[in-house]
C-alpha cells in the first residue's frame, strides 16, 4: 500500500480497490499511516465521496479495530436510537427506560454536546453521582439485569472512529455524509443491535441544514445498517426550533423526568412517541403502529417508565431522589425572565442561537475538553405560531452570574422573533426505510 | 486564527481574508500549525484553487520565512530560467555559462530529479568533485566574481516551501497549479532576479499533461513574477520525446558540454537558443530577438561559453578535465545497443518510459533519499518522424550490470514506437508574456 497513491486516486474521483480502505484504517490505528495522510484523504473524501462498496468496507474496517458488545445467544431484541443532534432534544432519556419496559434491551452509547448541540451524557451527568463511564462488560451485565444501560463511548469501542473523528474535528473534514455515516454506524453496529432508529433533524438547528443532504445521510446509514442485518429506520424531525421547553443539561433532565411523569411538553412527547413506535417496530416487538403507540402510552401512565429510569439512575450511581423530585437537580443561582415587549406572534425560536446562548452561559462546549455547568440554560415556554400578550413570559434564563445572564438575554431576545406569519416545520415529516421515503401526515 | 475554520472556508470555496495565509504559513513554519491541518488545507486548495490575491499573499508569506539573495546596489541584471521538468533536458548547463558570457549574472538554484524527470543538480554532480551545496554568501561571492553560480536549495532559502513541499509529496497534494506556482516562484523570487524565463513542457513527458493546465500554470507564475517587478516570460516546449539524444546524468552533462563546443543535438540547441534569447530580453540586455540570437551564437562559436563553464566547474570544486574531454565523466561498464528490428519510421519516443528506464538502471529516484548512479542512462540518436533502416541503431543503454541492461532494454524497445505517421509537437510552440499568448512559427 503506497498511501500517497491512494490519496491521489480518491482526489481524482476514483474508488479505492477492495482491501485498500481496510489496510488504510488498520495502518492508521496502528500508527503506521500518519495523521497528515489521513487528513488529506478525509478532505479528498469530502469532495469526492465514497462508493457504497468503499463505505461498506470503511465501516467494517472501523468496526474490526475494536471490541464490540456481543449478544450471541440472546433472544431479547436490542434496540437503540441515534439523533444527529439538536437543541433541547432529551428524547433518549425518555426512550431508553420506556423501551426497556417493553421487554427490549437498550444498550445506548451516547455522546457529549459540542457546538450548539447538546449531548445525552452531559444531561445524565447533571444527576449527582451518575456514572457514564462503564466498561463494555459492566454495560452488558447491567443490560441483562435491567434491560437498559446508558454510557459513553469506551476506549475499546471503535478506536478507529475515536482517532479519525478527533482528526476530522481539527481539519475541517467533519461535513462529509459518508464519513459521518461511517462514524455513527460503526459505533451503533458495535452495539450488536436488532434494530436502530435514526432521528435526522431538519432546519436551522441541525448541523446539516440542507434537507436533500439530510435525506442522503439517512439513506446512507440505513443502507449500512440493513446490509449488516440491523433493521434501520429514520424519521425526519423538526429542528427549526428547540425541542420541548428546556435547553441546558439539568433543565432538560428535569423536563425528561417530568415527561416520564406524563407532564412533558407536547412537542417533546410527540417526537418521543414517534421514535418509540419505530423502535418497537425495528426490534420486531410490534408490527402495528397504533398498538405500539398504545403500549408506550401505558408505560408512561402506569409509571413503569419513571420507575425504570430511577432503577437506571441507581444502577449507575446517581442520586435517585432527583427522579422523584427534579427540583433537586443542580439549580443556577440567577433566573432572569425575558418578557414580550409587545403583543404579537412568535414566528421563530432560532435553535442555533439558543445553543450558543447556553455556551455563553457555560453550559456548552466549543471544544471537547470544555467542562460544562449543568445548572445553566434557557426555558422557552412559547412556540412558533403562538400569539403572546404584552409582558407574557417568553423565556427564563438560568445563569451562574449576572454577566452571563445579560449576555444570554441579548442572544435569547434576538433568537425569539416576533412577526406576522410563522411556518414551522412539521414535527415529524418523513419516515425513511430500506423501502423508500414516506411523507407523514401531520 | 482558528485553523479548522480557515480549512472549512477554503473547502467551501471561499477565499481566505488578507493576513490569514500569512498567519497560516508563519504558524506552519513555527510548528504551531500541525502537518495534518496543512495537509487538509493543501487538499482543499487542490479542489478549490486560490484567488490571485490569496496566491500573492501565499508567495509573499513563503518568501518572508527565509533568507534571500540581496543584490540591492547591483547594476548587473540577474536572470534565471526554470523548467517544470522533463527527460533529457540539460539546457540549464548550457544557458547558465552562456548568459554569464553576455554580461548577466545567473544565480541558478536548481533541484534534483524525482520520478521520471531529471534534475540539474544530479547532472552537475556527475562531474567529479562538483559542489552544489553552497551557502547564499558563497553563491553571492561567486556570482560577483564569475557571473554564474549553480547550487541547490539551501536550508535558509524559503523553509516554508521545503516543509510544505515535503508534506505535499506524501499527501497527494502536489498537483495544484497555485501550490506549484507558489513553490517555484517563491524560490525564484528569493534569487532577487531582474528577469525569469519559464520552460513549460507539453506532452506525455511533462508532469502536467493537459495543455490548458500548462498554460494556466505559465500565466499564474508570470502574474506572480511581474507583480513583484521580475520580468517573466514562458515558452511552451515539446516534451513528447526526450530533449536531445542523451538521458541520464553523466551522459547529459557530456552532451551539454558538446553543445557548448557547438556539437549538440539540433533539438537541444534550438530549445537552448530560444530560452537564451528570452533570457536576454527579460534581463533588458537585448530588445531584438535576432540580435540576441546572434550574440548567443557568438558565445558558442568563440568558445567563451565552454571556457565560462570550465571556470564554473573549477570555482565549485569540480574536475575541469571533463570539460575538455567529456569522455572522462563516469562511464557505465555495460553498453547495450538497441537496433531497429526492421525498416520503418520512428513515430514516438515516449519520454516517461525513458525516465522510468533510467530509474530502473539506478540513475533516477522514486523517493527523495535515493542515491543516483551518475553513469547509467540511455542515448537515443533517432527522433520521431525519422526513417530508419533495418538494423539501424535506435538506442544505446548504459548500465551498471546485465540485469539492469536487460530490464531497460525491454522498456526502451517499447518506448521507441515504429509506425506510419509521426506528429511530434513543435519544439517551441508558444511564448507567453504578461501581454498574452503568442503562437510561434516552427
Amino acid at each position: 500500500m503506497v498511501v500517497p497513491r491512494l490519496i491521489e486516486h480518491k482526489r481524482d474521483g476514483l474508488a479505492l480497490e477492495p482491501g485498500q480502505w481496510r489496510a488504510l484504517i488498520q495502518g492508521y490505528v496502528a500508527g503506521e499511516v500518519p495523521d497528515y495522510q489521513m487528513a488529506a484523504m478525509a478532505m479528498a473524501v469530502c469532495f469526492r465521496g465514497l462508493t457504497s462498496e468503499e463505505l461498506s468496507e470503511l465501516v467494517d474496517a472501523m468496526l474490526t479495530t475494536g471490541d464490540r458488545l456481543d449478544f450471541s445467544g440472546w433472544t431479547t431484541p436490542r434496540v437503540d436510537k441515534h439523533s444527529i443532534g439538536g437543541v433541547g432534544d432529551k428524547t433518549s432519556l425518555l426512550l431508553a427506560p420506556m423501551l426497556a419496559c417493553c421487554g427490549l434491551a437498550v444498550p445506548m452509547i451516547s455522546g457529549r454536546g459540542l457546538g450548539h448541540t447538546g449531548g445525552t451524557l452531559d444531561k445524565l451527568e447533571a444527576i449527582p453521582g451518575f456514572r457514564t463511564r462503564l466498561s463494555l462488560a459492566e454495560a452488558k451485565a447491567q443490560l441483562e439485569r435491567l434491560g437498559v444501560v446508558m454510557l459513553g463511548q469506551t476506549p475499546e469501542l471503535v478506536p478507529a472512529d475515536r482517532k479519525l473523528y478527533a482528526l476530522r474535528d481539527v481539519t475541517g473534514t467533519v461535513e462529509s455524509i459518508p464519513l459521518i455515516s461511517a462514524s455513527i454506524m460503526s459505533k451503533k453496529l458495535a452495539e450488536d443491535l436488532t434494530g436502530l432508529v435514526l432521528d435526522i433533524k431538519l432546519g436551522g438547528g441541525s448541523f446539516i441544514t440542507d434537507p436533500v443532504e439530510s435525506r442522503r445521510l439517512a439513506e446512507t446509514m440505513i443502507a449500512i445498517g440493513e446490509a449488516r442485518g440491523v433493521r434501520t429506520t429514520a424519521l425526519l424531525t423538526a429542528m427549526d426550533r428547540p425541542l420541548g421547553w428546556a435547553s441546558g443539561n439539568a433543565l432538560e433532565t428535569a423536563e425528561a423526568i417530568r415527561g416520564l411523569m406524563g407532564e412533558g411538553p407536547p412537542d417533546l412527547m410527540e417526537v418521543t412517541f414517534a421514535l418509540g413506535v419505530e423502535m418497537l417496530l425495528v426490534a420486531g416487538a410490534e408490527t402495528d403502529r397504533a398498538a405500539a403507540r398504545t403500549r408506550l402510552d401505558h408505560v408512561l401512565t402506569s409509571g413503569q417508565g419513571l420507575v425504570r429510569f430511577e432503577e437506571l439512575v441507581v444502577a449507575q450511581g446517581g442520586d435517585p431522589a432527583v427522579v422523584r423530585d427534579p427540583s433537586r437537580l443542580p439549580q443556577a443561582p440567577i433566573q432572569r425572565e425575558v418578557r414580550a415587549p409587545e403583543a404579537g406572534m412568535v414566528v421563530q425560536v432560532e435553535p442555533r442561537a439558543i445553543g450558543h446562548a447556553i455556551i455563553a452561559l457555560g453550559g456548552g462546549r466549543t471544544k471537547a475538553e470544555d467542562v460544562v455547568d449543568p445548572a445553566v440554560g434557557v426555558v422557552i415556554p412559547v412556540k412558533p405560531g403562538q400569539r403572546v400578550a404584552r409582558g407574557q413570559l417568553l423565556a427564563t434564563i438560568h445563569a451562574r452570574d449576572e454577566a452571563g445572564a445579560t449576555a444570554a438575554d441579548a442572544v435569547v431576545r434576538k433568537a425569539i422573533r416576533m412577526g406576522e406569519r410563522a411556518s414551522p416545520l412539521p414535527l415529524v415529516s418523513h419516515r425513511i426505510t430500506r423501502d423508500g421515503v414516506e411523507a407523514l401526515q401531520p
